[in-house]
């Protein structure tokens, strides 16, 4: 899956995956009209709206981008319709041909974490059956468990060739309150990153591993630090956009080879309609505000690679 | 919630709590043959499976236990059908008077966080309605991106009157890989429990915080440090009977009232007809082992706590 995510952004020249984080807030209000006439202000009808809002988002930009990350906190909050409404996008986006980074940031212990894997990116034994649950491309996982927690993952990742993105440098502003800690004089993400490129190297596929990290853009001198410790590891980037990153703080996420990082930009691009930059497309054109917003972020971080 | 956690552990005499965790192994083949009759070898017919295997053990010991601790991992690796068990688990147990900790390890920042949060112990707003998605009592946090992960959860437990457990030392064991560096001569943990401690201050019923801590029984020498760094902190200590803890080991994870620690055992439990020591009751009252199990593990606590 690493290999078919570097042939996919090599495609698209597009190192950019639109995170589908749906917030009611952010739904037009004709798709809210519409959802909650045929199944009423409930579950269900929050369900339908977030689902035809991002079905409306990746027709008008499965073609620009290699992949999407729909973050599932997000539908979540509305219970079992909502995780029906996650499985649907992550079902269409592959369809579409995209590749799907489930942002479920889960991680647990031996047979625990095991389960997380098998029900997102593995199968599940049923009798003499066996199922896939969410089945997502890759996912996110936090490593505070230790290798007990990630291992699992790995063993899954491997047998299905699909991939996981280790939390290292979170982008939140209180993410240094562990993470940058200093053990025997490293920040402790740098003993996580480290740890990432142990897990990574006999699950290697191409050019990188199977194994990635999640390194913030709003710290841009750790992300340069952290392509140095963990060279094989692809590494996923949130934070551009809304939460502060810009294109020319992201070039030394990149290795030379112009590889080895994407972008994830959320609020940025679903909710673009809702920006002043955007907004002569009006609310019912939010899809065509969220593919313009695609292209300049495209361009932005391809003059930043070519300017360094 | 977490005054009537104490009252409960009050009543029952017992600070236990079942984990619910359901693997497909430890289902009687009588259960799994009814759910496939009905299902088929199907997600929908595991779903089924544990539902009805949990439905079982909790009418045999709900009269026993303050609280259970359903694992969702064990509920989502079988899908959306997994993830309605997980729910009619839930309510079911709630319905009996168990007090629910939602074992969900979740964790991510801002909006996100406030998601889950929203999803698990609060309530979502859908128009001029609100929701609860899933309505546990507890749940447990993972603490790896800082306070913007954990205050959200702090916030809804505030508004709900509810609580969480936020990971600090965990049972299994490569949990000193990060958990356990040094940090100014301080393991990771204790700095972990010094927030708990913190994030819980403003936040406090009777005479413990809504806000607590897992400890793994398997470290009882770090318990008996963190019960003194966090002292208003409940804690959630799991490792009992099959990951090796003992009820000697737990003595300094209590207070000297005698509260602020739970116990956790899931497999000694759920599955406890297939120990040597309770094969007698065999597989059809695979319930009545559990129970059995329920009264061993009680005793065994009470005496460690009245030998201390």
């Amino acid at each position: 899956m690493i290999n078919k995510l570097i042939e996919k952004i090599q495609k698209t020249q597009a190192p950019i995956v639109v995170g589908l984080d749906p917030m009611m807030k952010y739904v037009p209000s004709h798709i809210q009209k519409a959802a909650f006439a045929q199944f009423g202000e409930t579950l269900e009808g929050a369900a339908e709206a977030i689902w035809q809002y991002n079905k409306g988002i990746v027709d008008a930009i499965y073609d620009l981008v290699p992949a999407v990350k729909p973050q599932i906190a997000m539908y979540e909050q509305f219970g079992i319709p909502g995780l029906v409404a996650f499985k649907k996008t992550v079902d269409y986006c592959k369809e579409k041909g995209l590749v799907v980074i489930g942002d479920i940031k889960r991680g647990d212990i031996g047979s625990t974490s095991e389960a997380y894997a098998v029900g997102h990116l593995g199968k599940v034994a049923v009798g003499a059956n066996a199922f896939y649950g969410f089945d997502e491309d890759f996912v996110t996982v936090n490593p505070y468990l230790g290798s007990d927690g990630v291992k699992p993952f790995v063993k899954v990742c491997k047998e299905e060739k699909k991939g996981i993105f280790v939390l290292v440098k979170t982008s939140n502003p209180s993410s240094g309150e562990f993470q940058d800690r200093l053990v025997d004089g490293k920040p402790l993400y740098e003993i996580v990153g480290e740890k990432v490129a142990e897990w990574g190297a006999d699950c290697m596929g191409d050019g990188y591993s199977y194994v990635g990290a999640v390194v913030g853009a709003t710290y841009p001198e750790q992300g340069k630090l952290l392509r140095k410790v963990m060279p094989k590891a692809f590494i996923l980037v949130p934070g551009y956009g809304a939460q502060g990153g810009k294109g020319a703080d992201l070039v030394h996420f990149f290795n030379e080879d112009g590889l080895g990082a994407i972008i994830n930009s959320s609020r940025g691009i679903i909710a673009a309609f809702q920006q002043e930059k955007y907004a002569k497309y009006g609310e019912e054109a939010y899809a065509d505000a969220s593919r313009a917003a695609v292209l300049d972020m495209k361009e932005d971080i391809a003059s930043a690679l070519a300017a360094r």
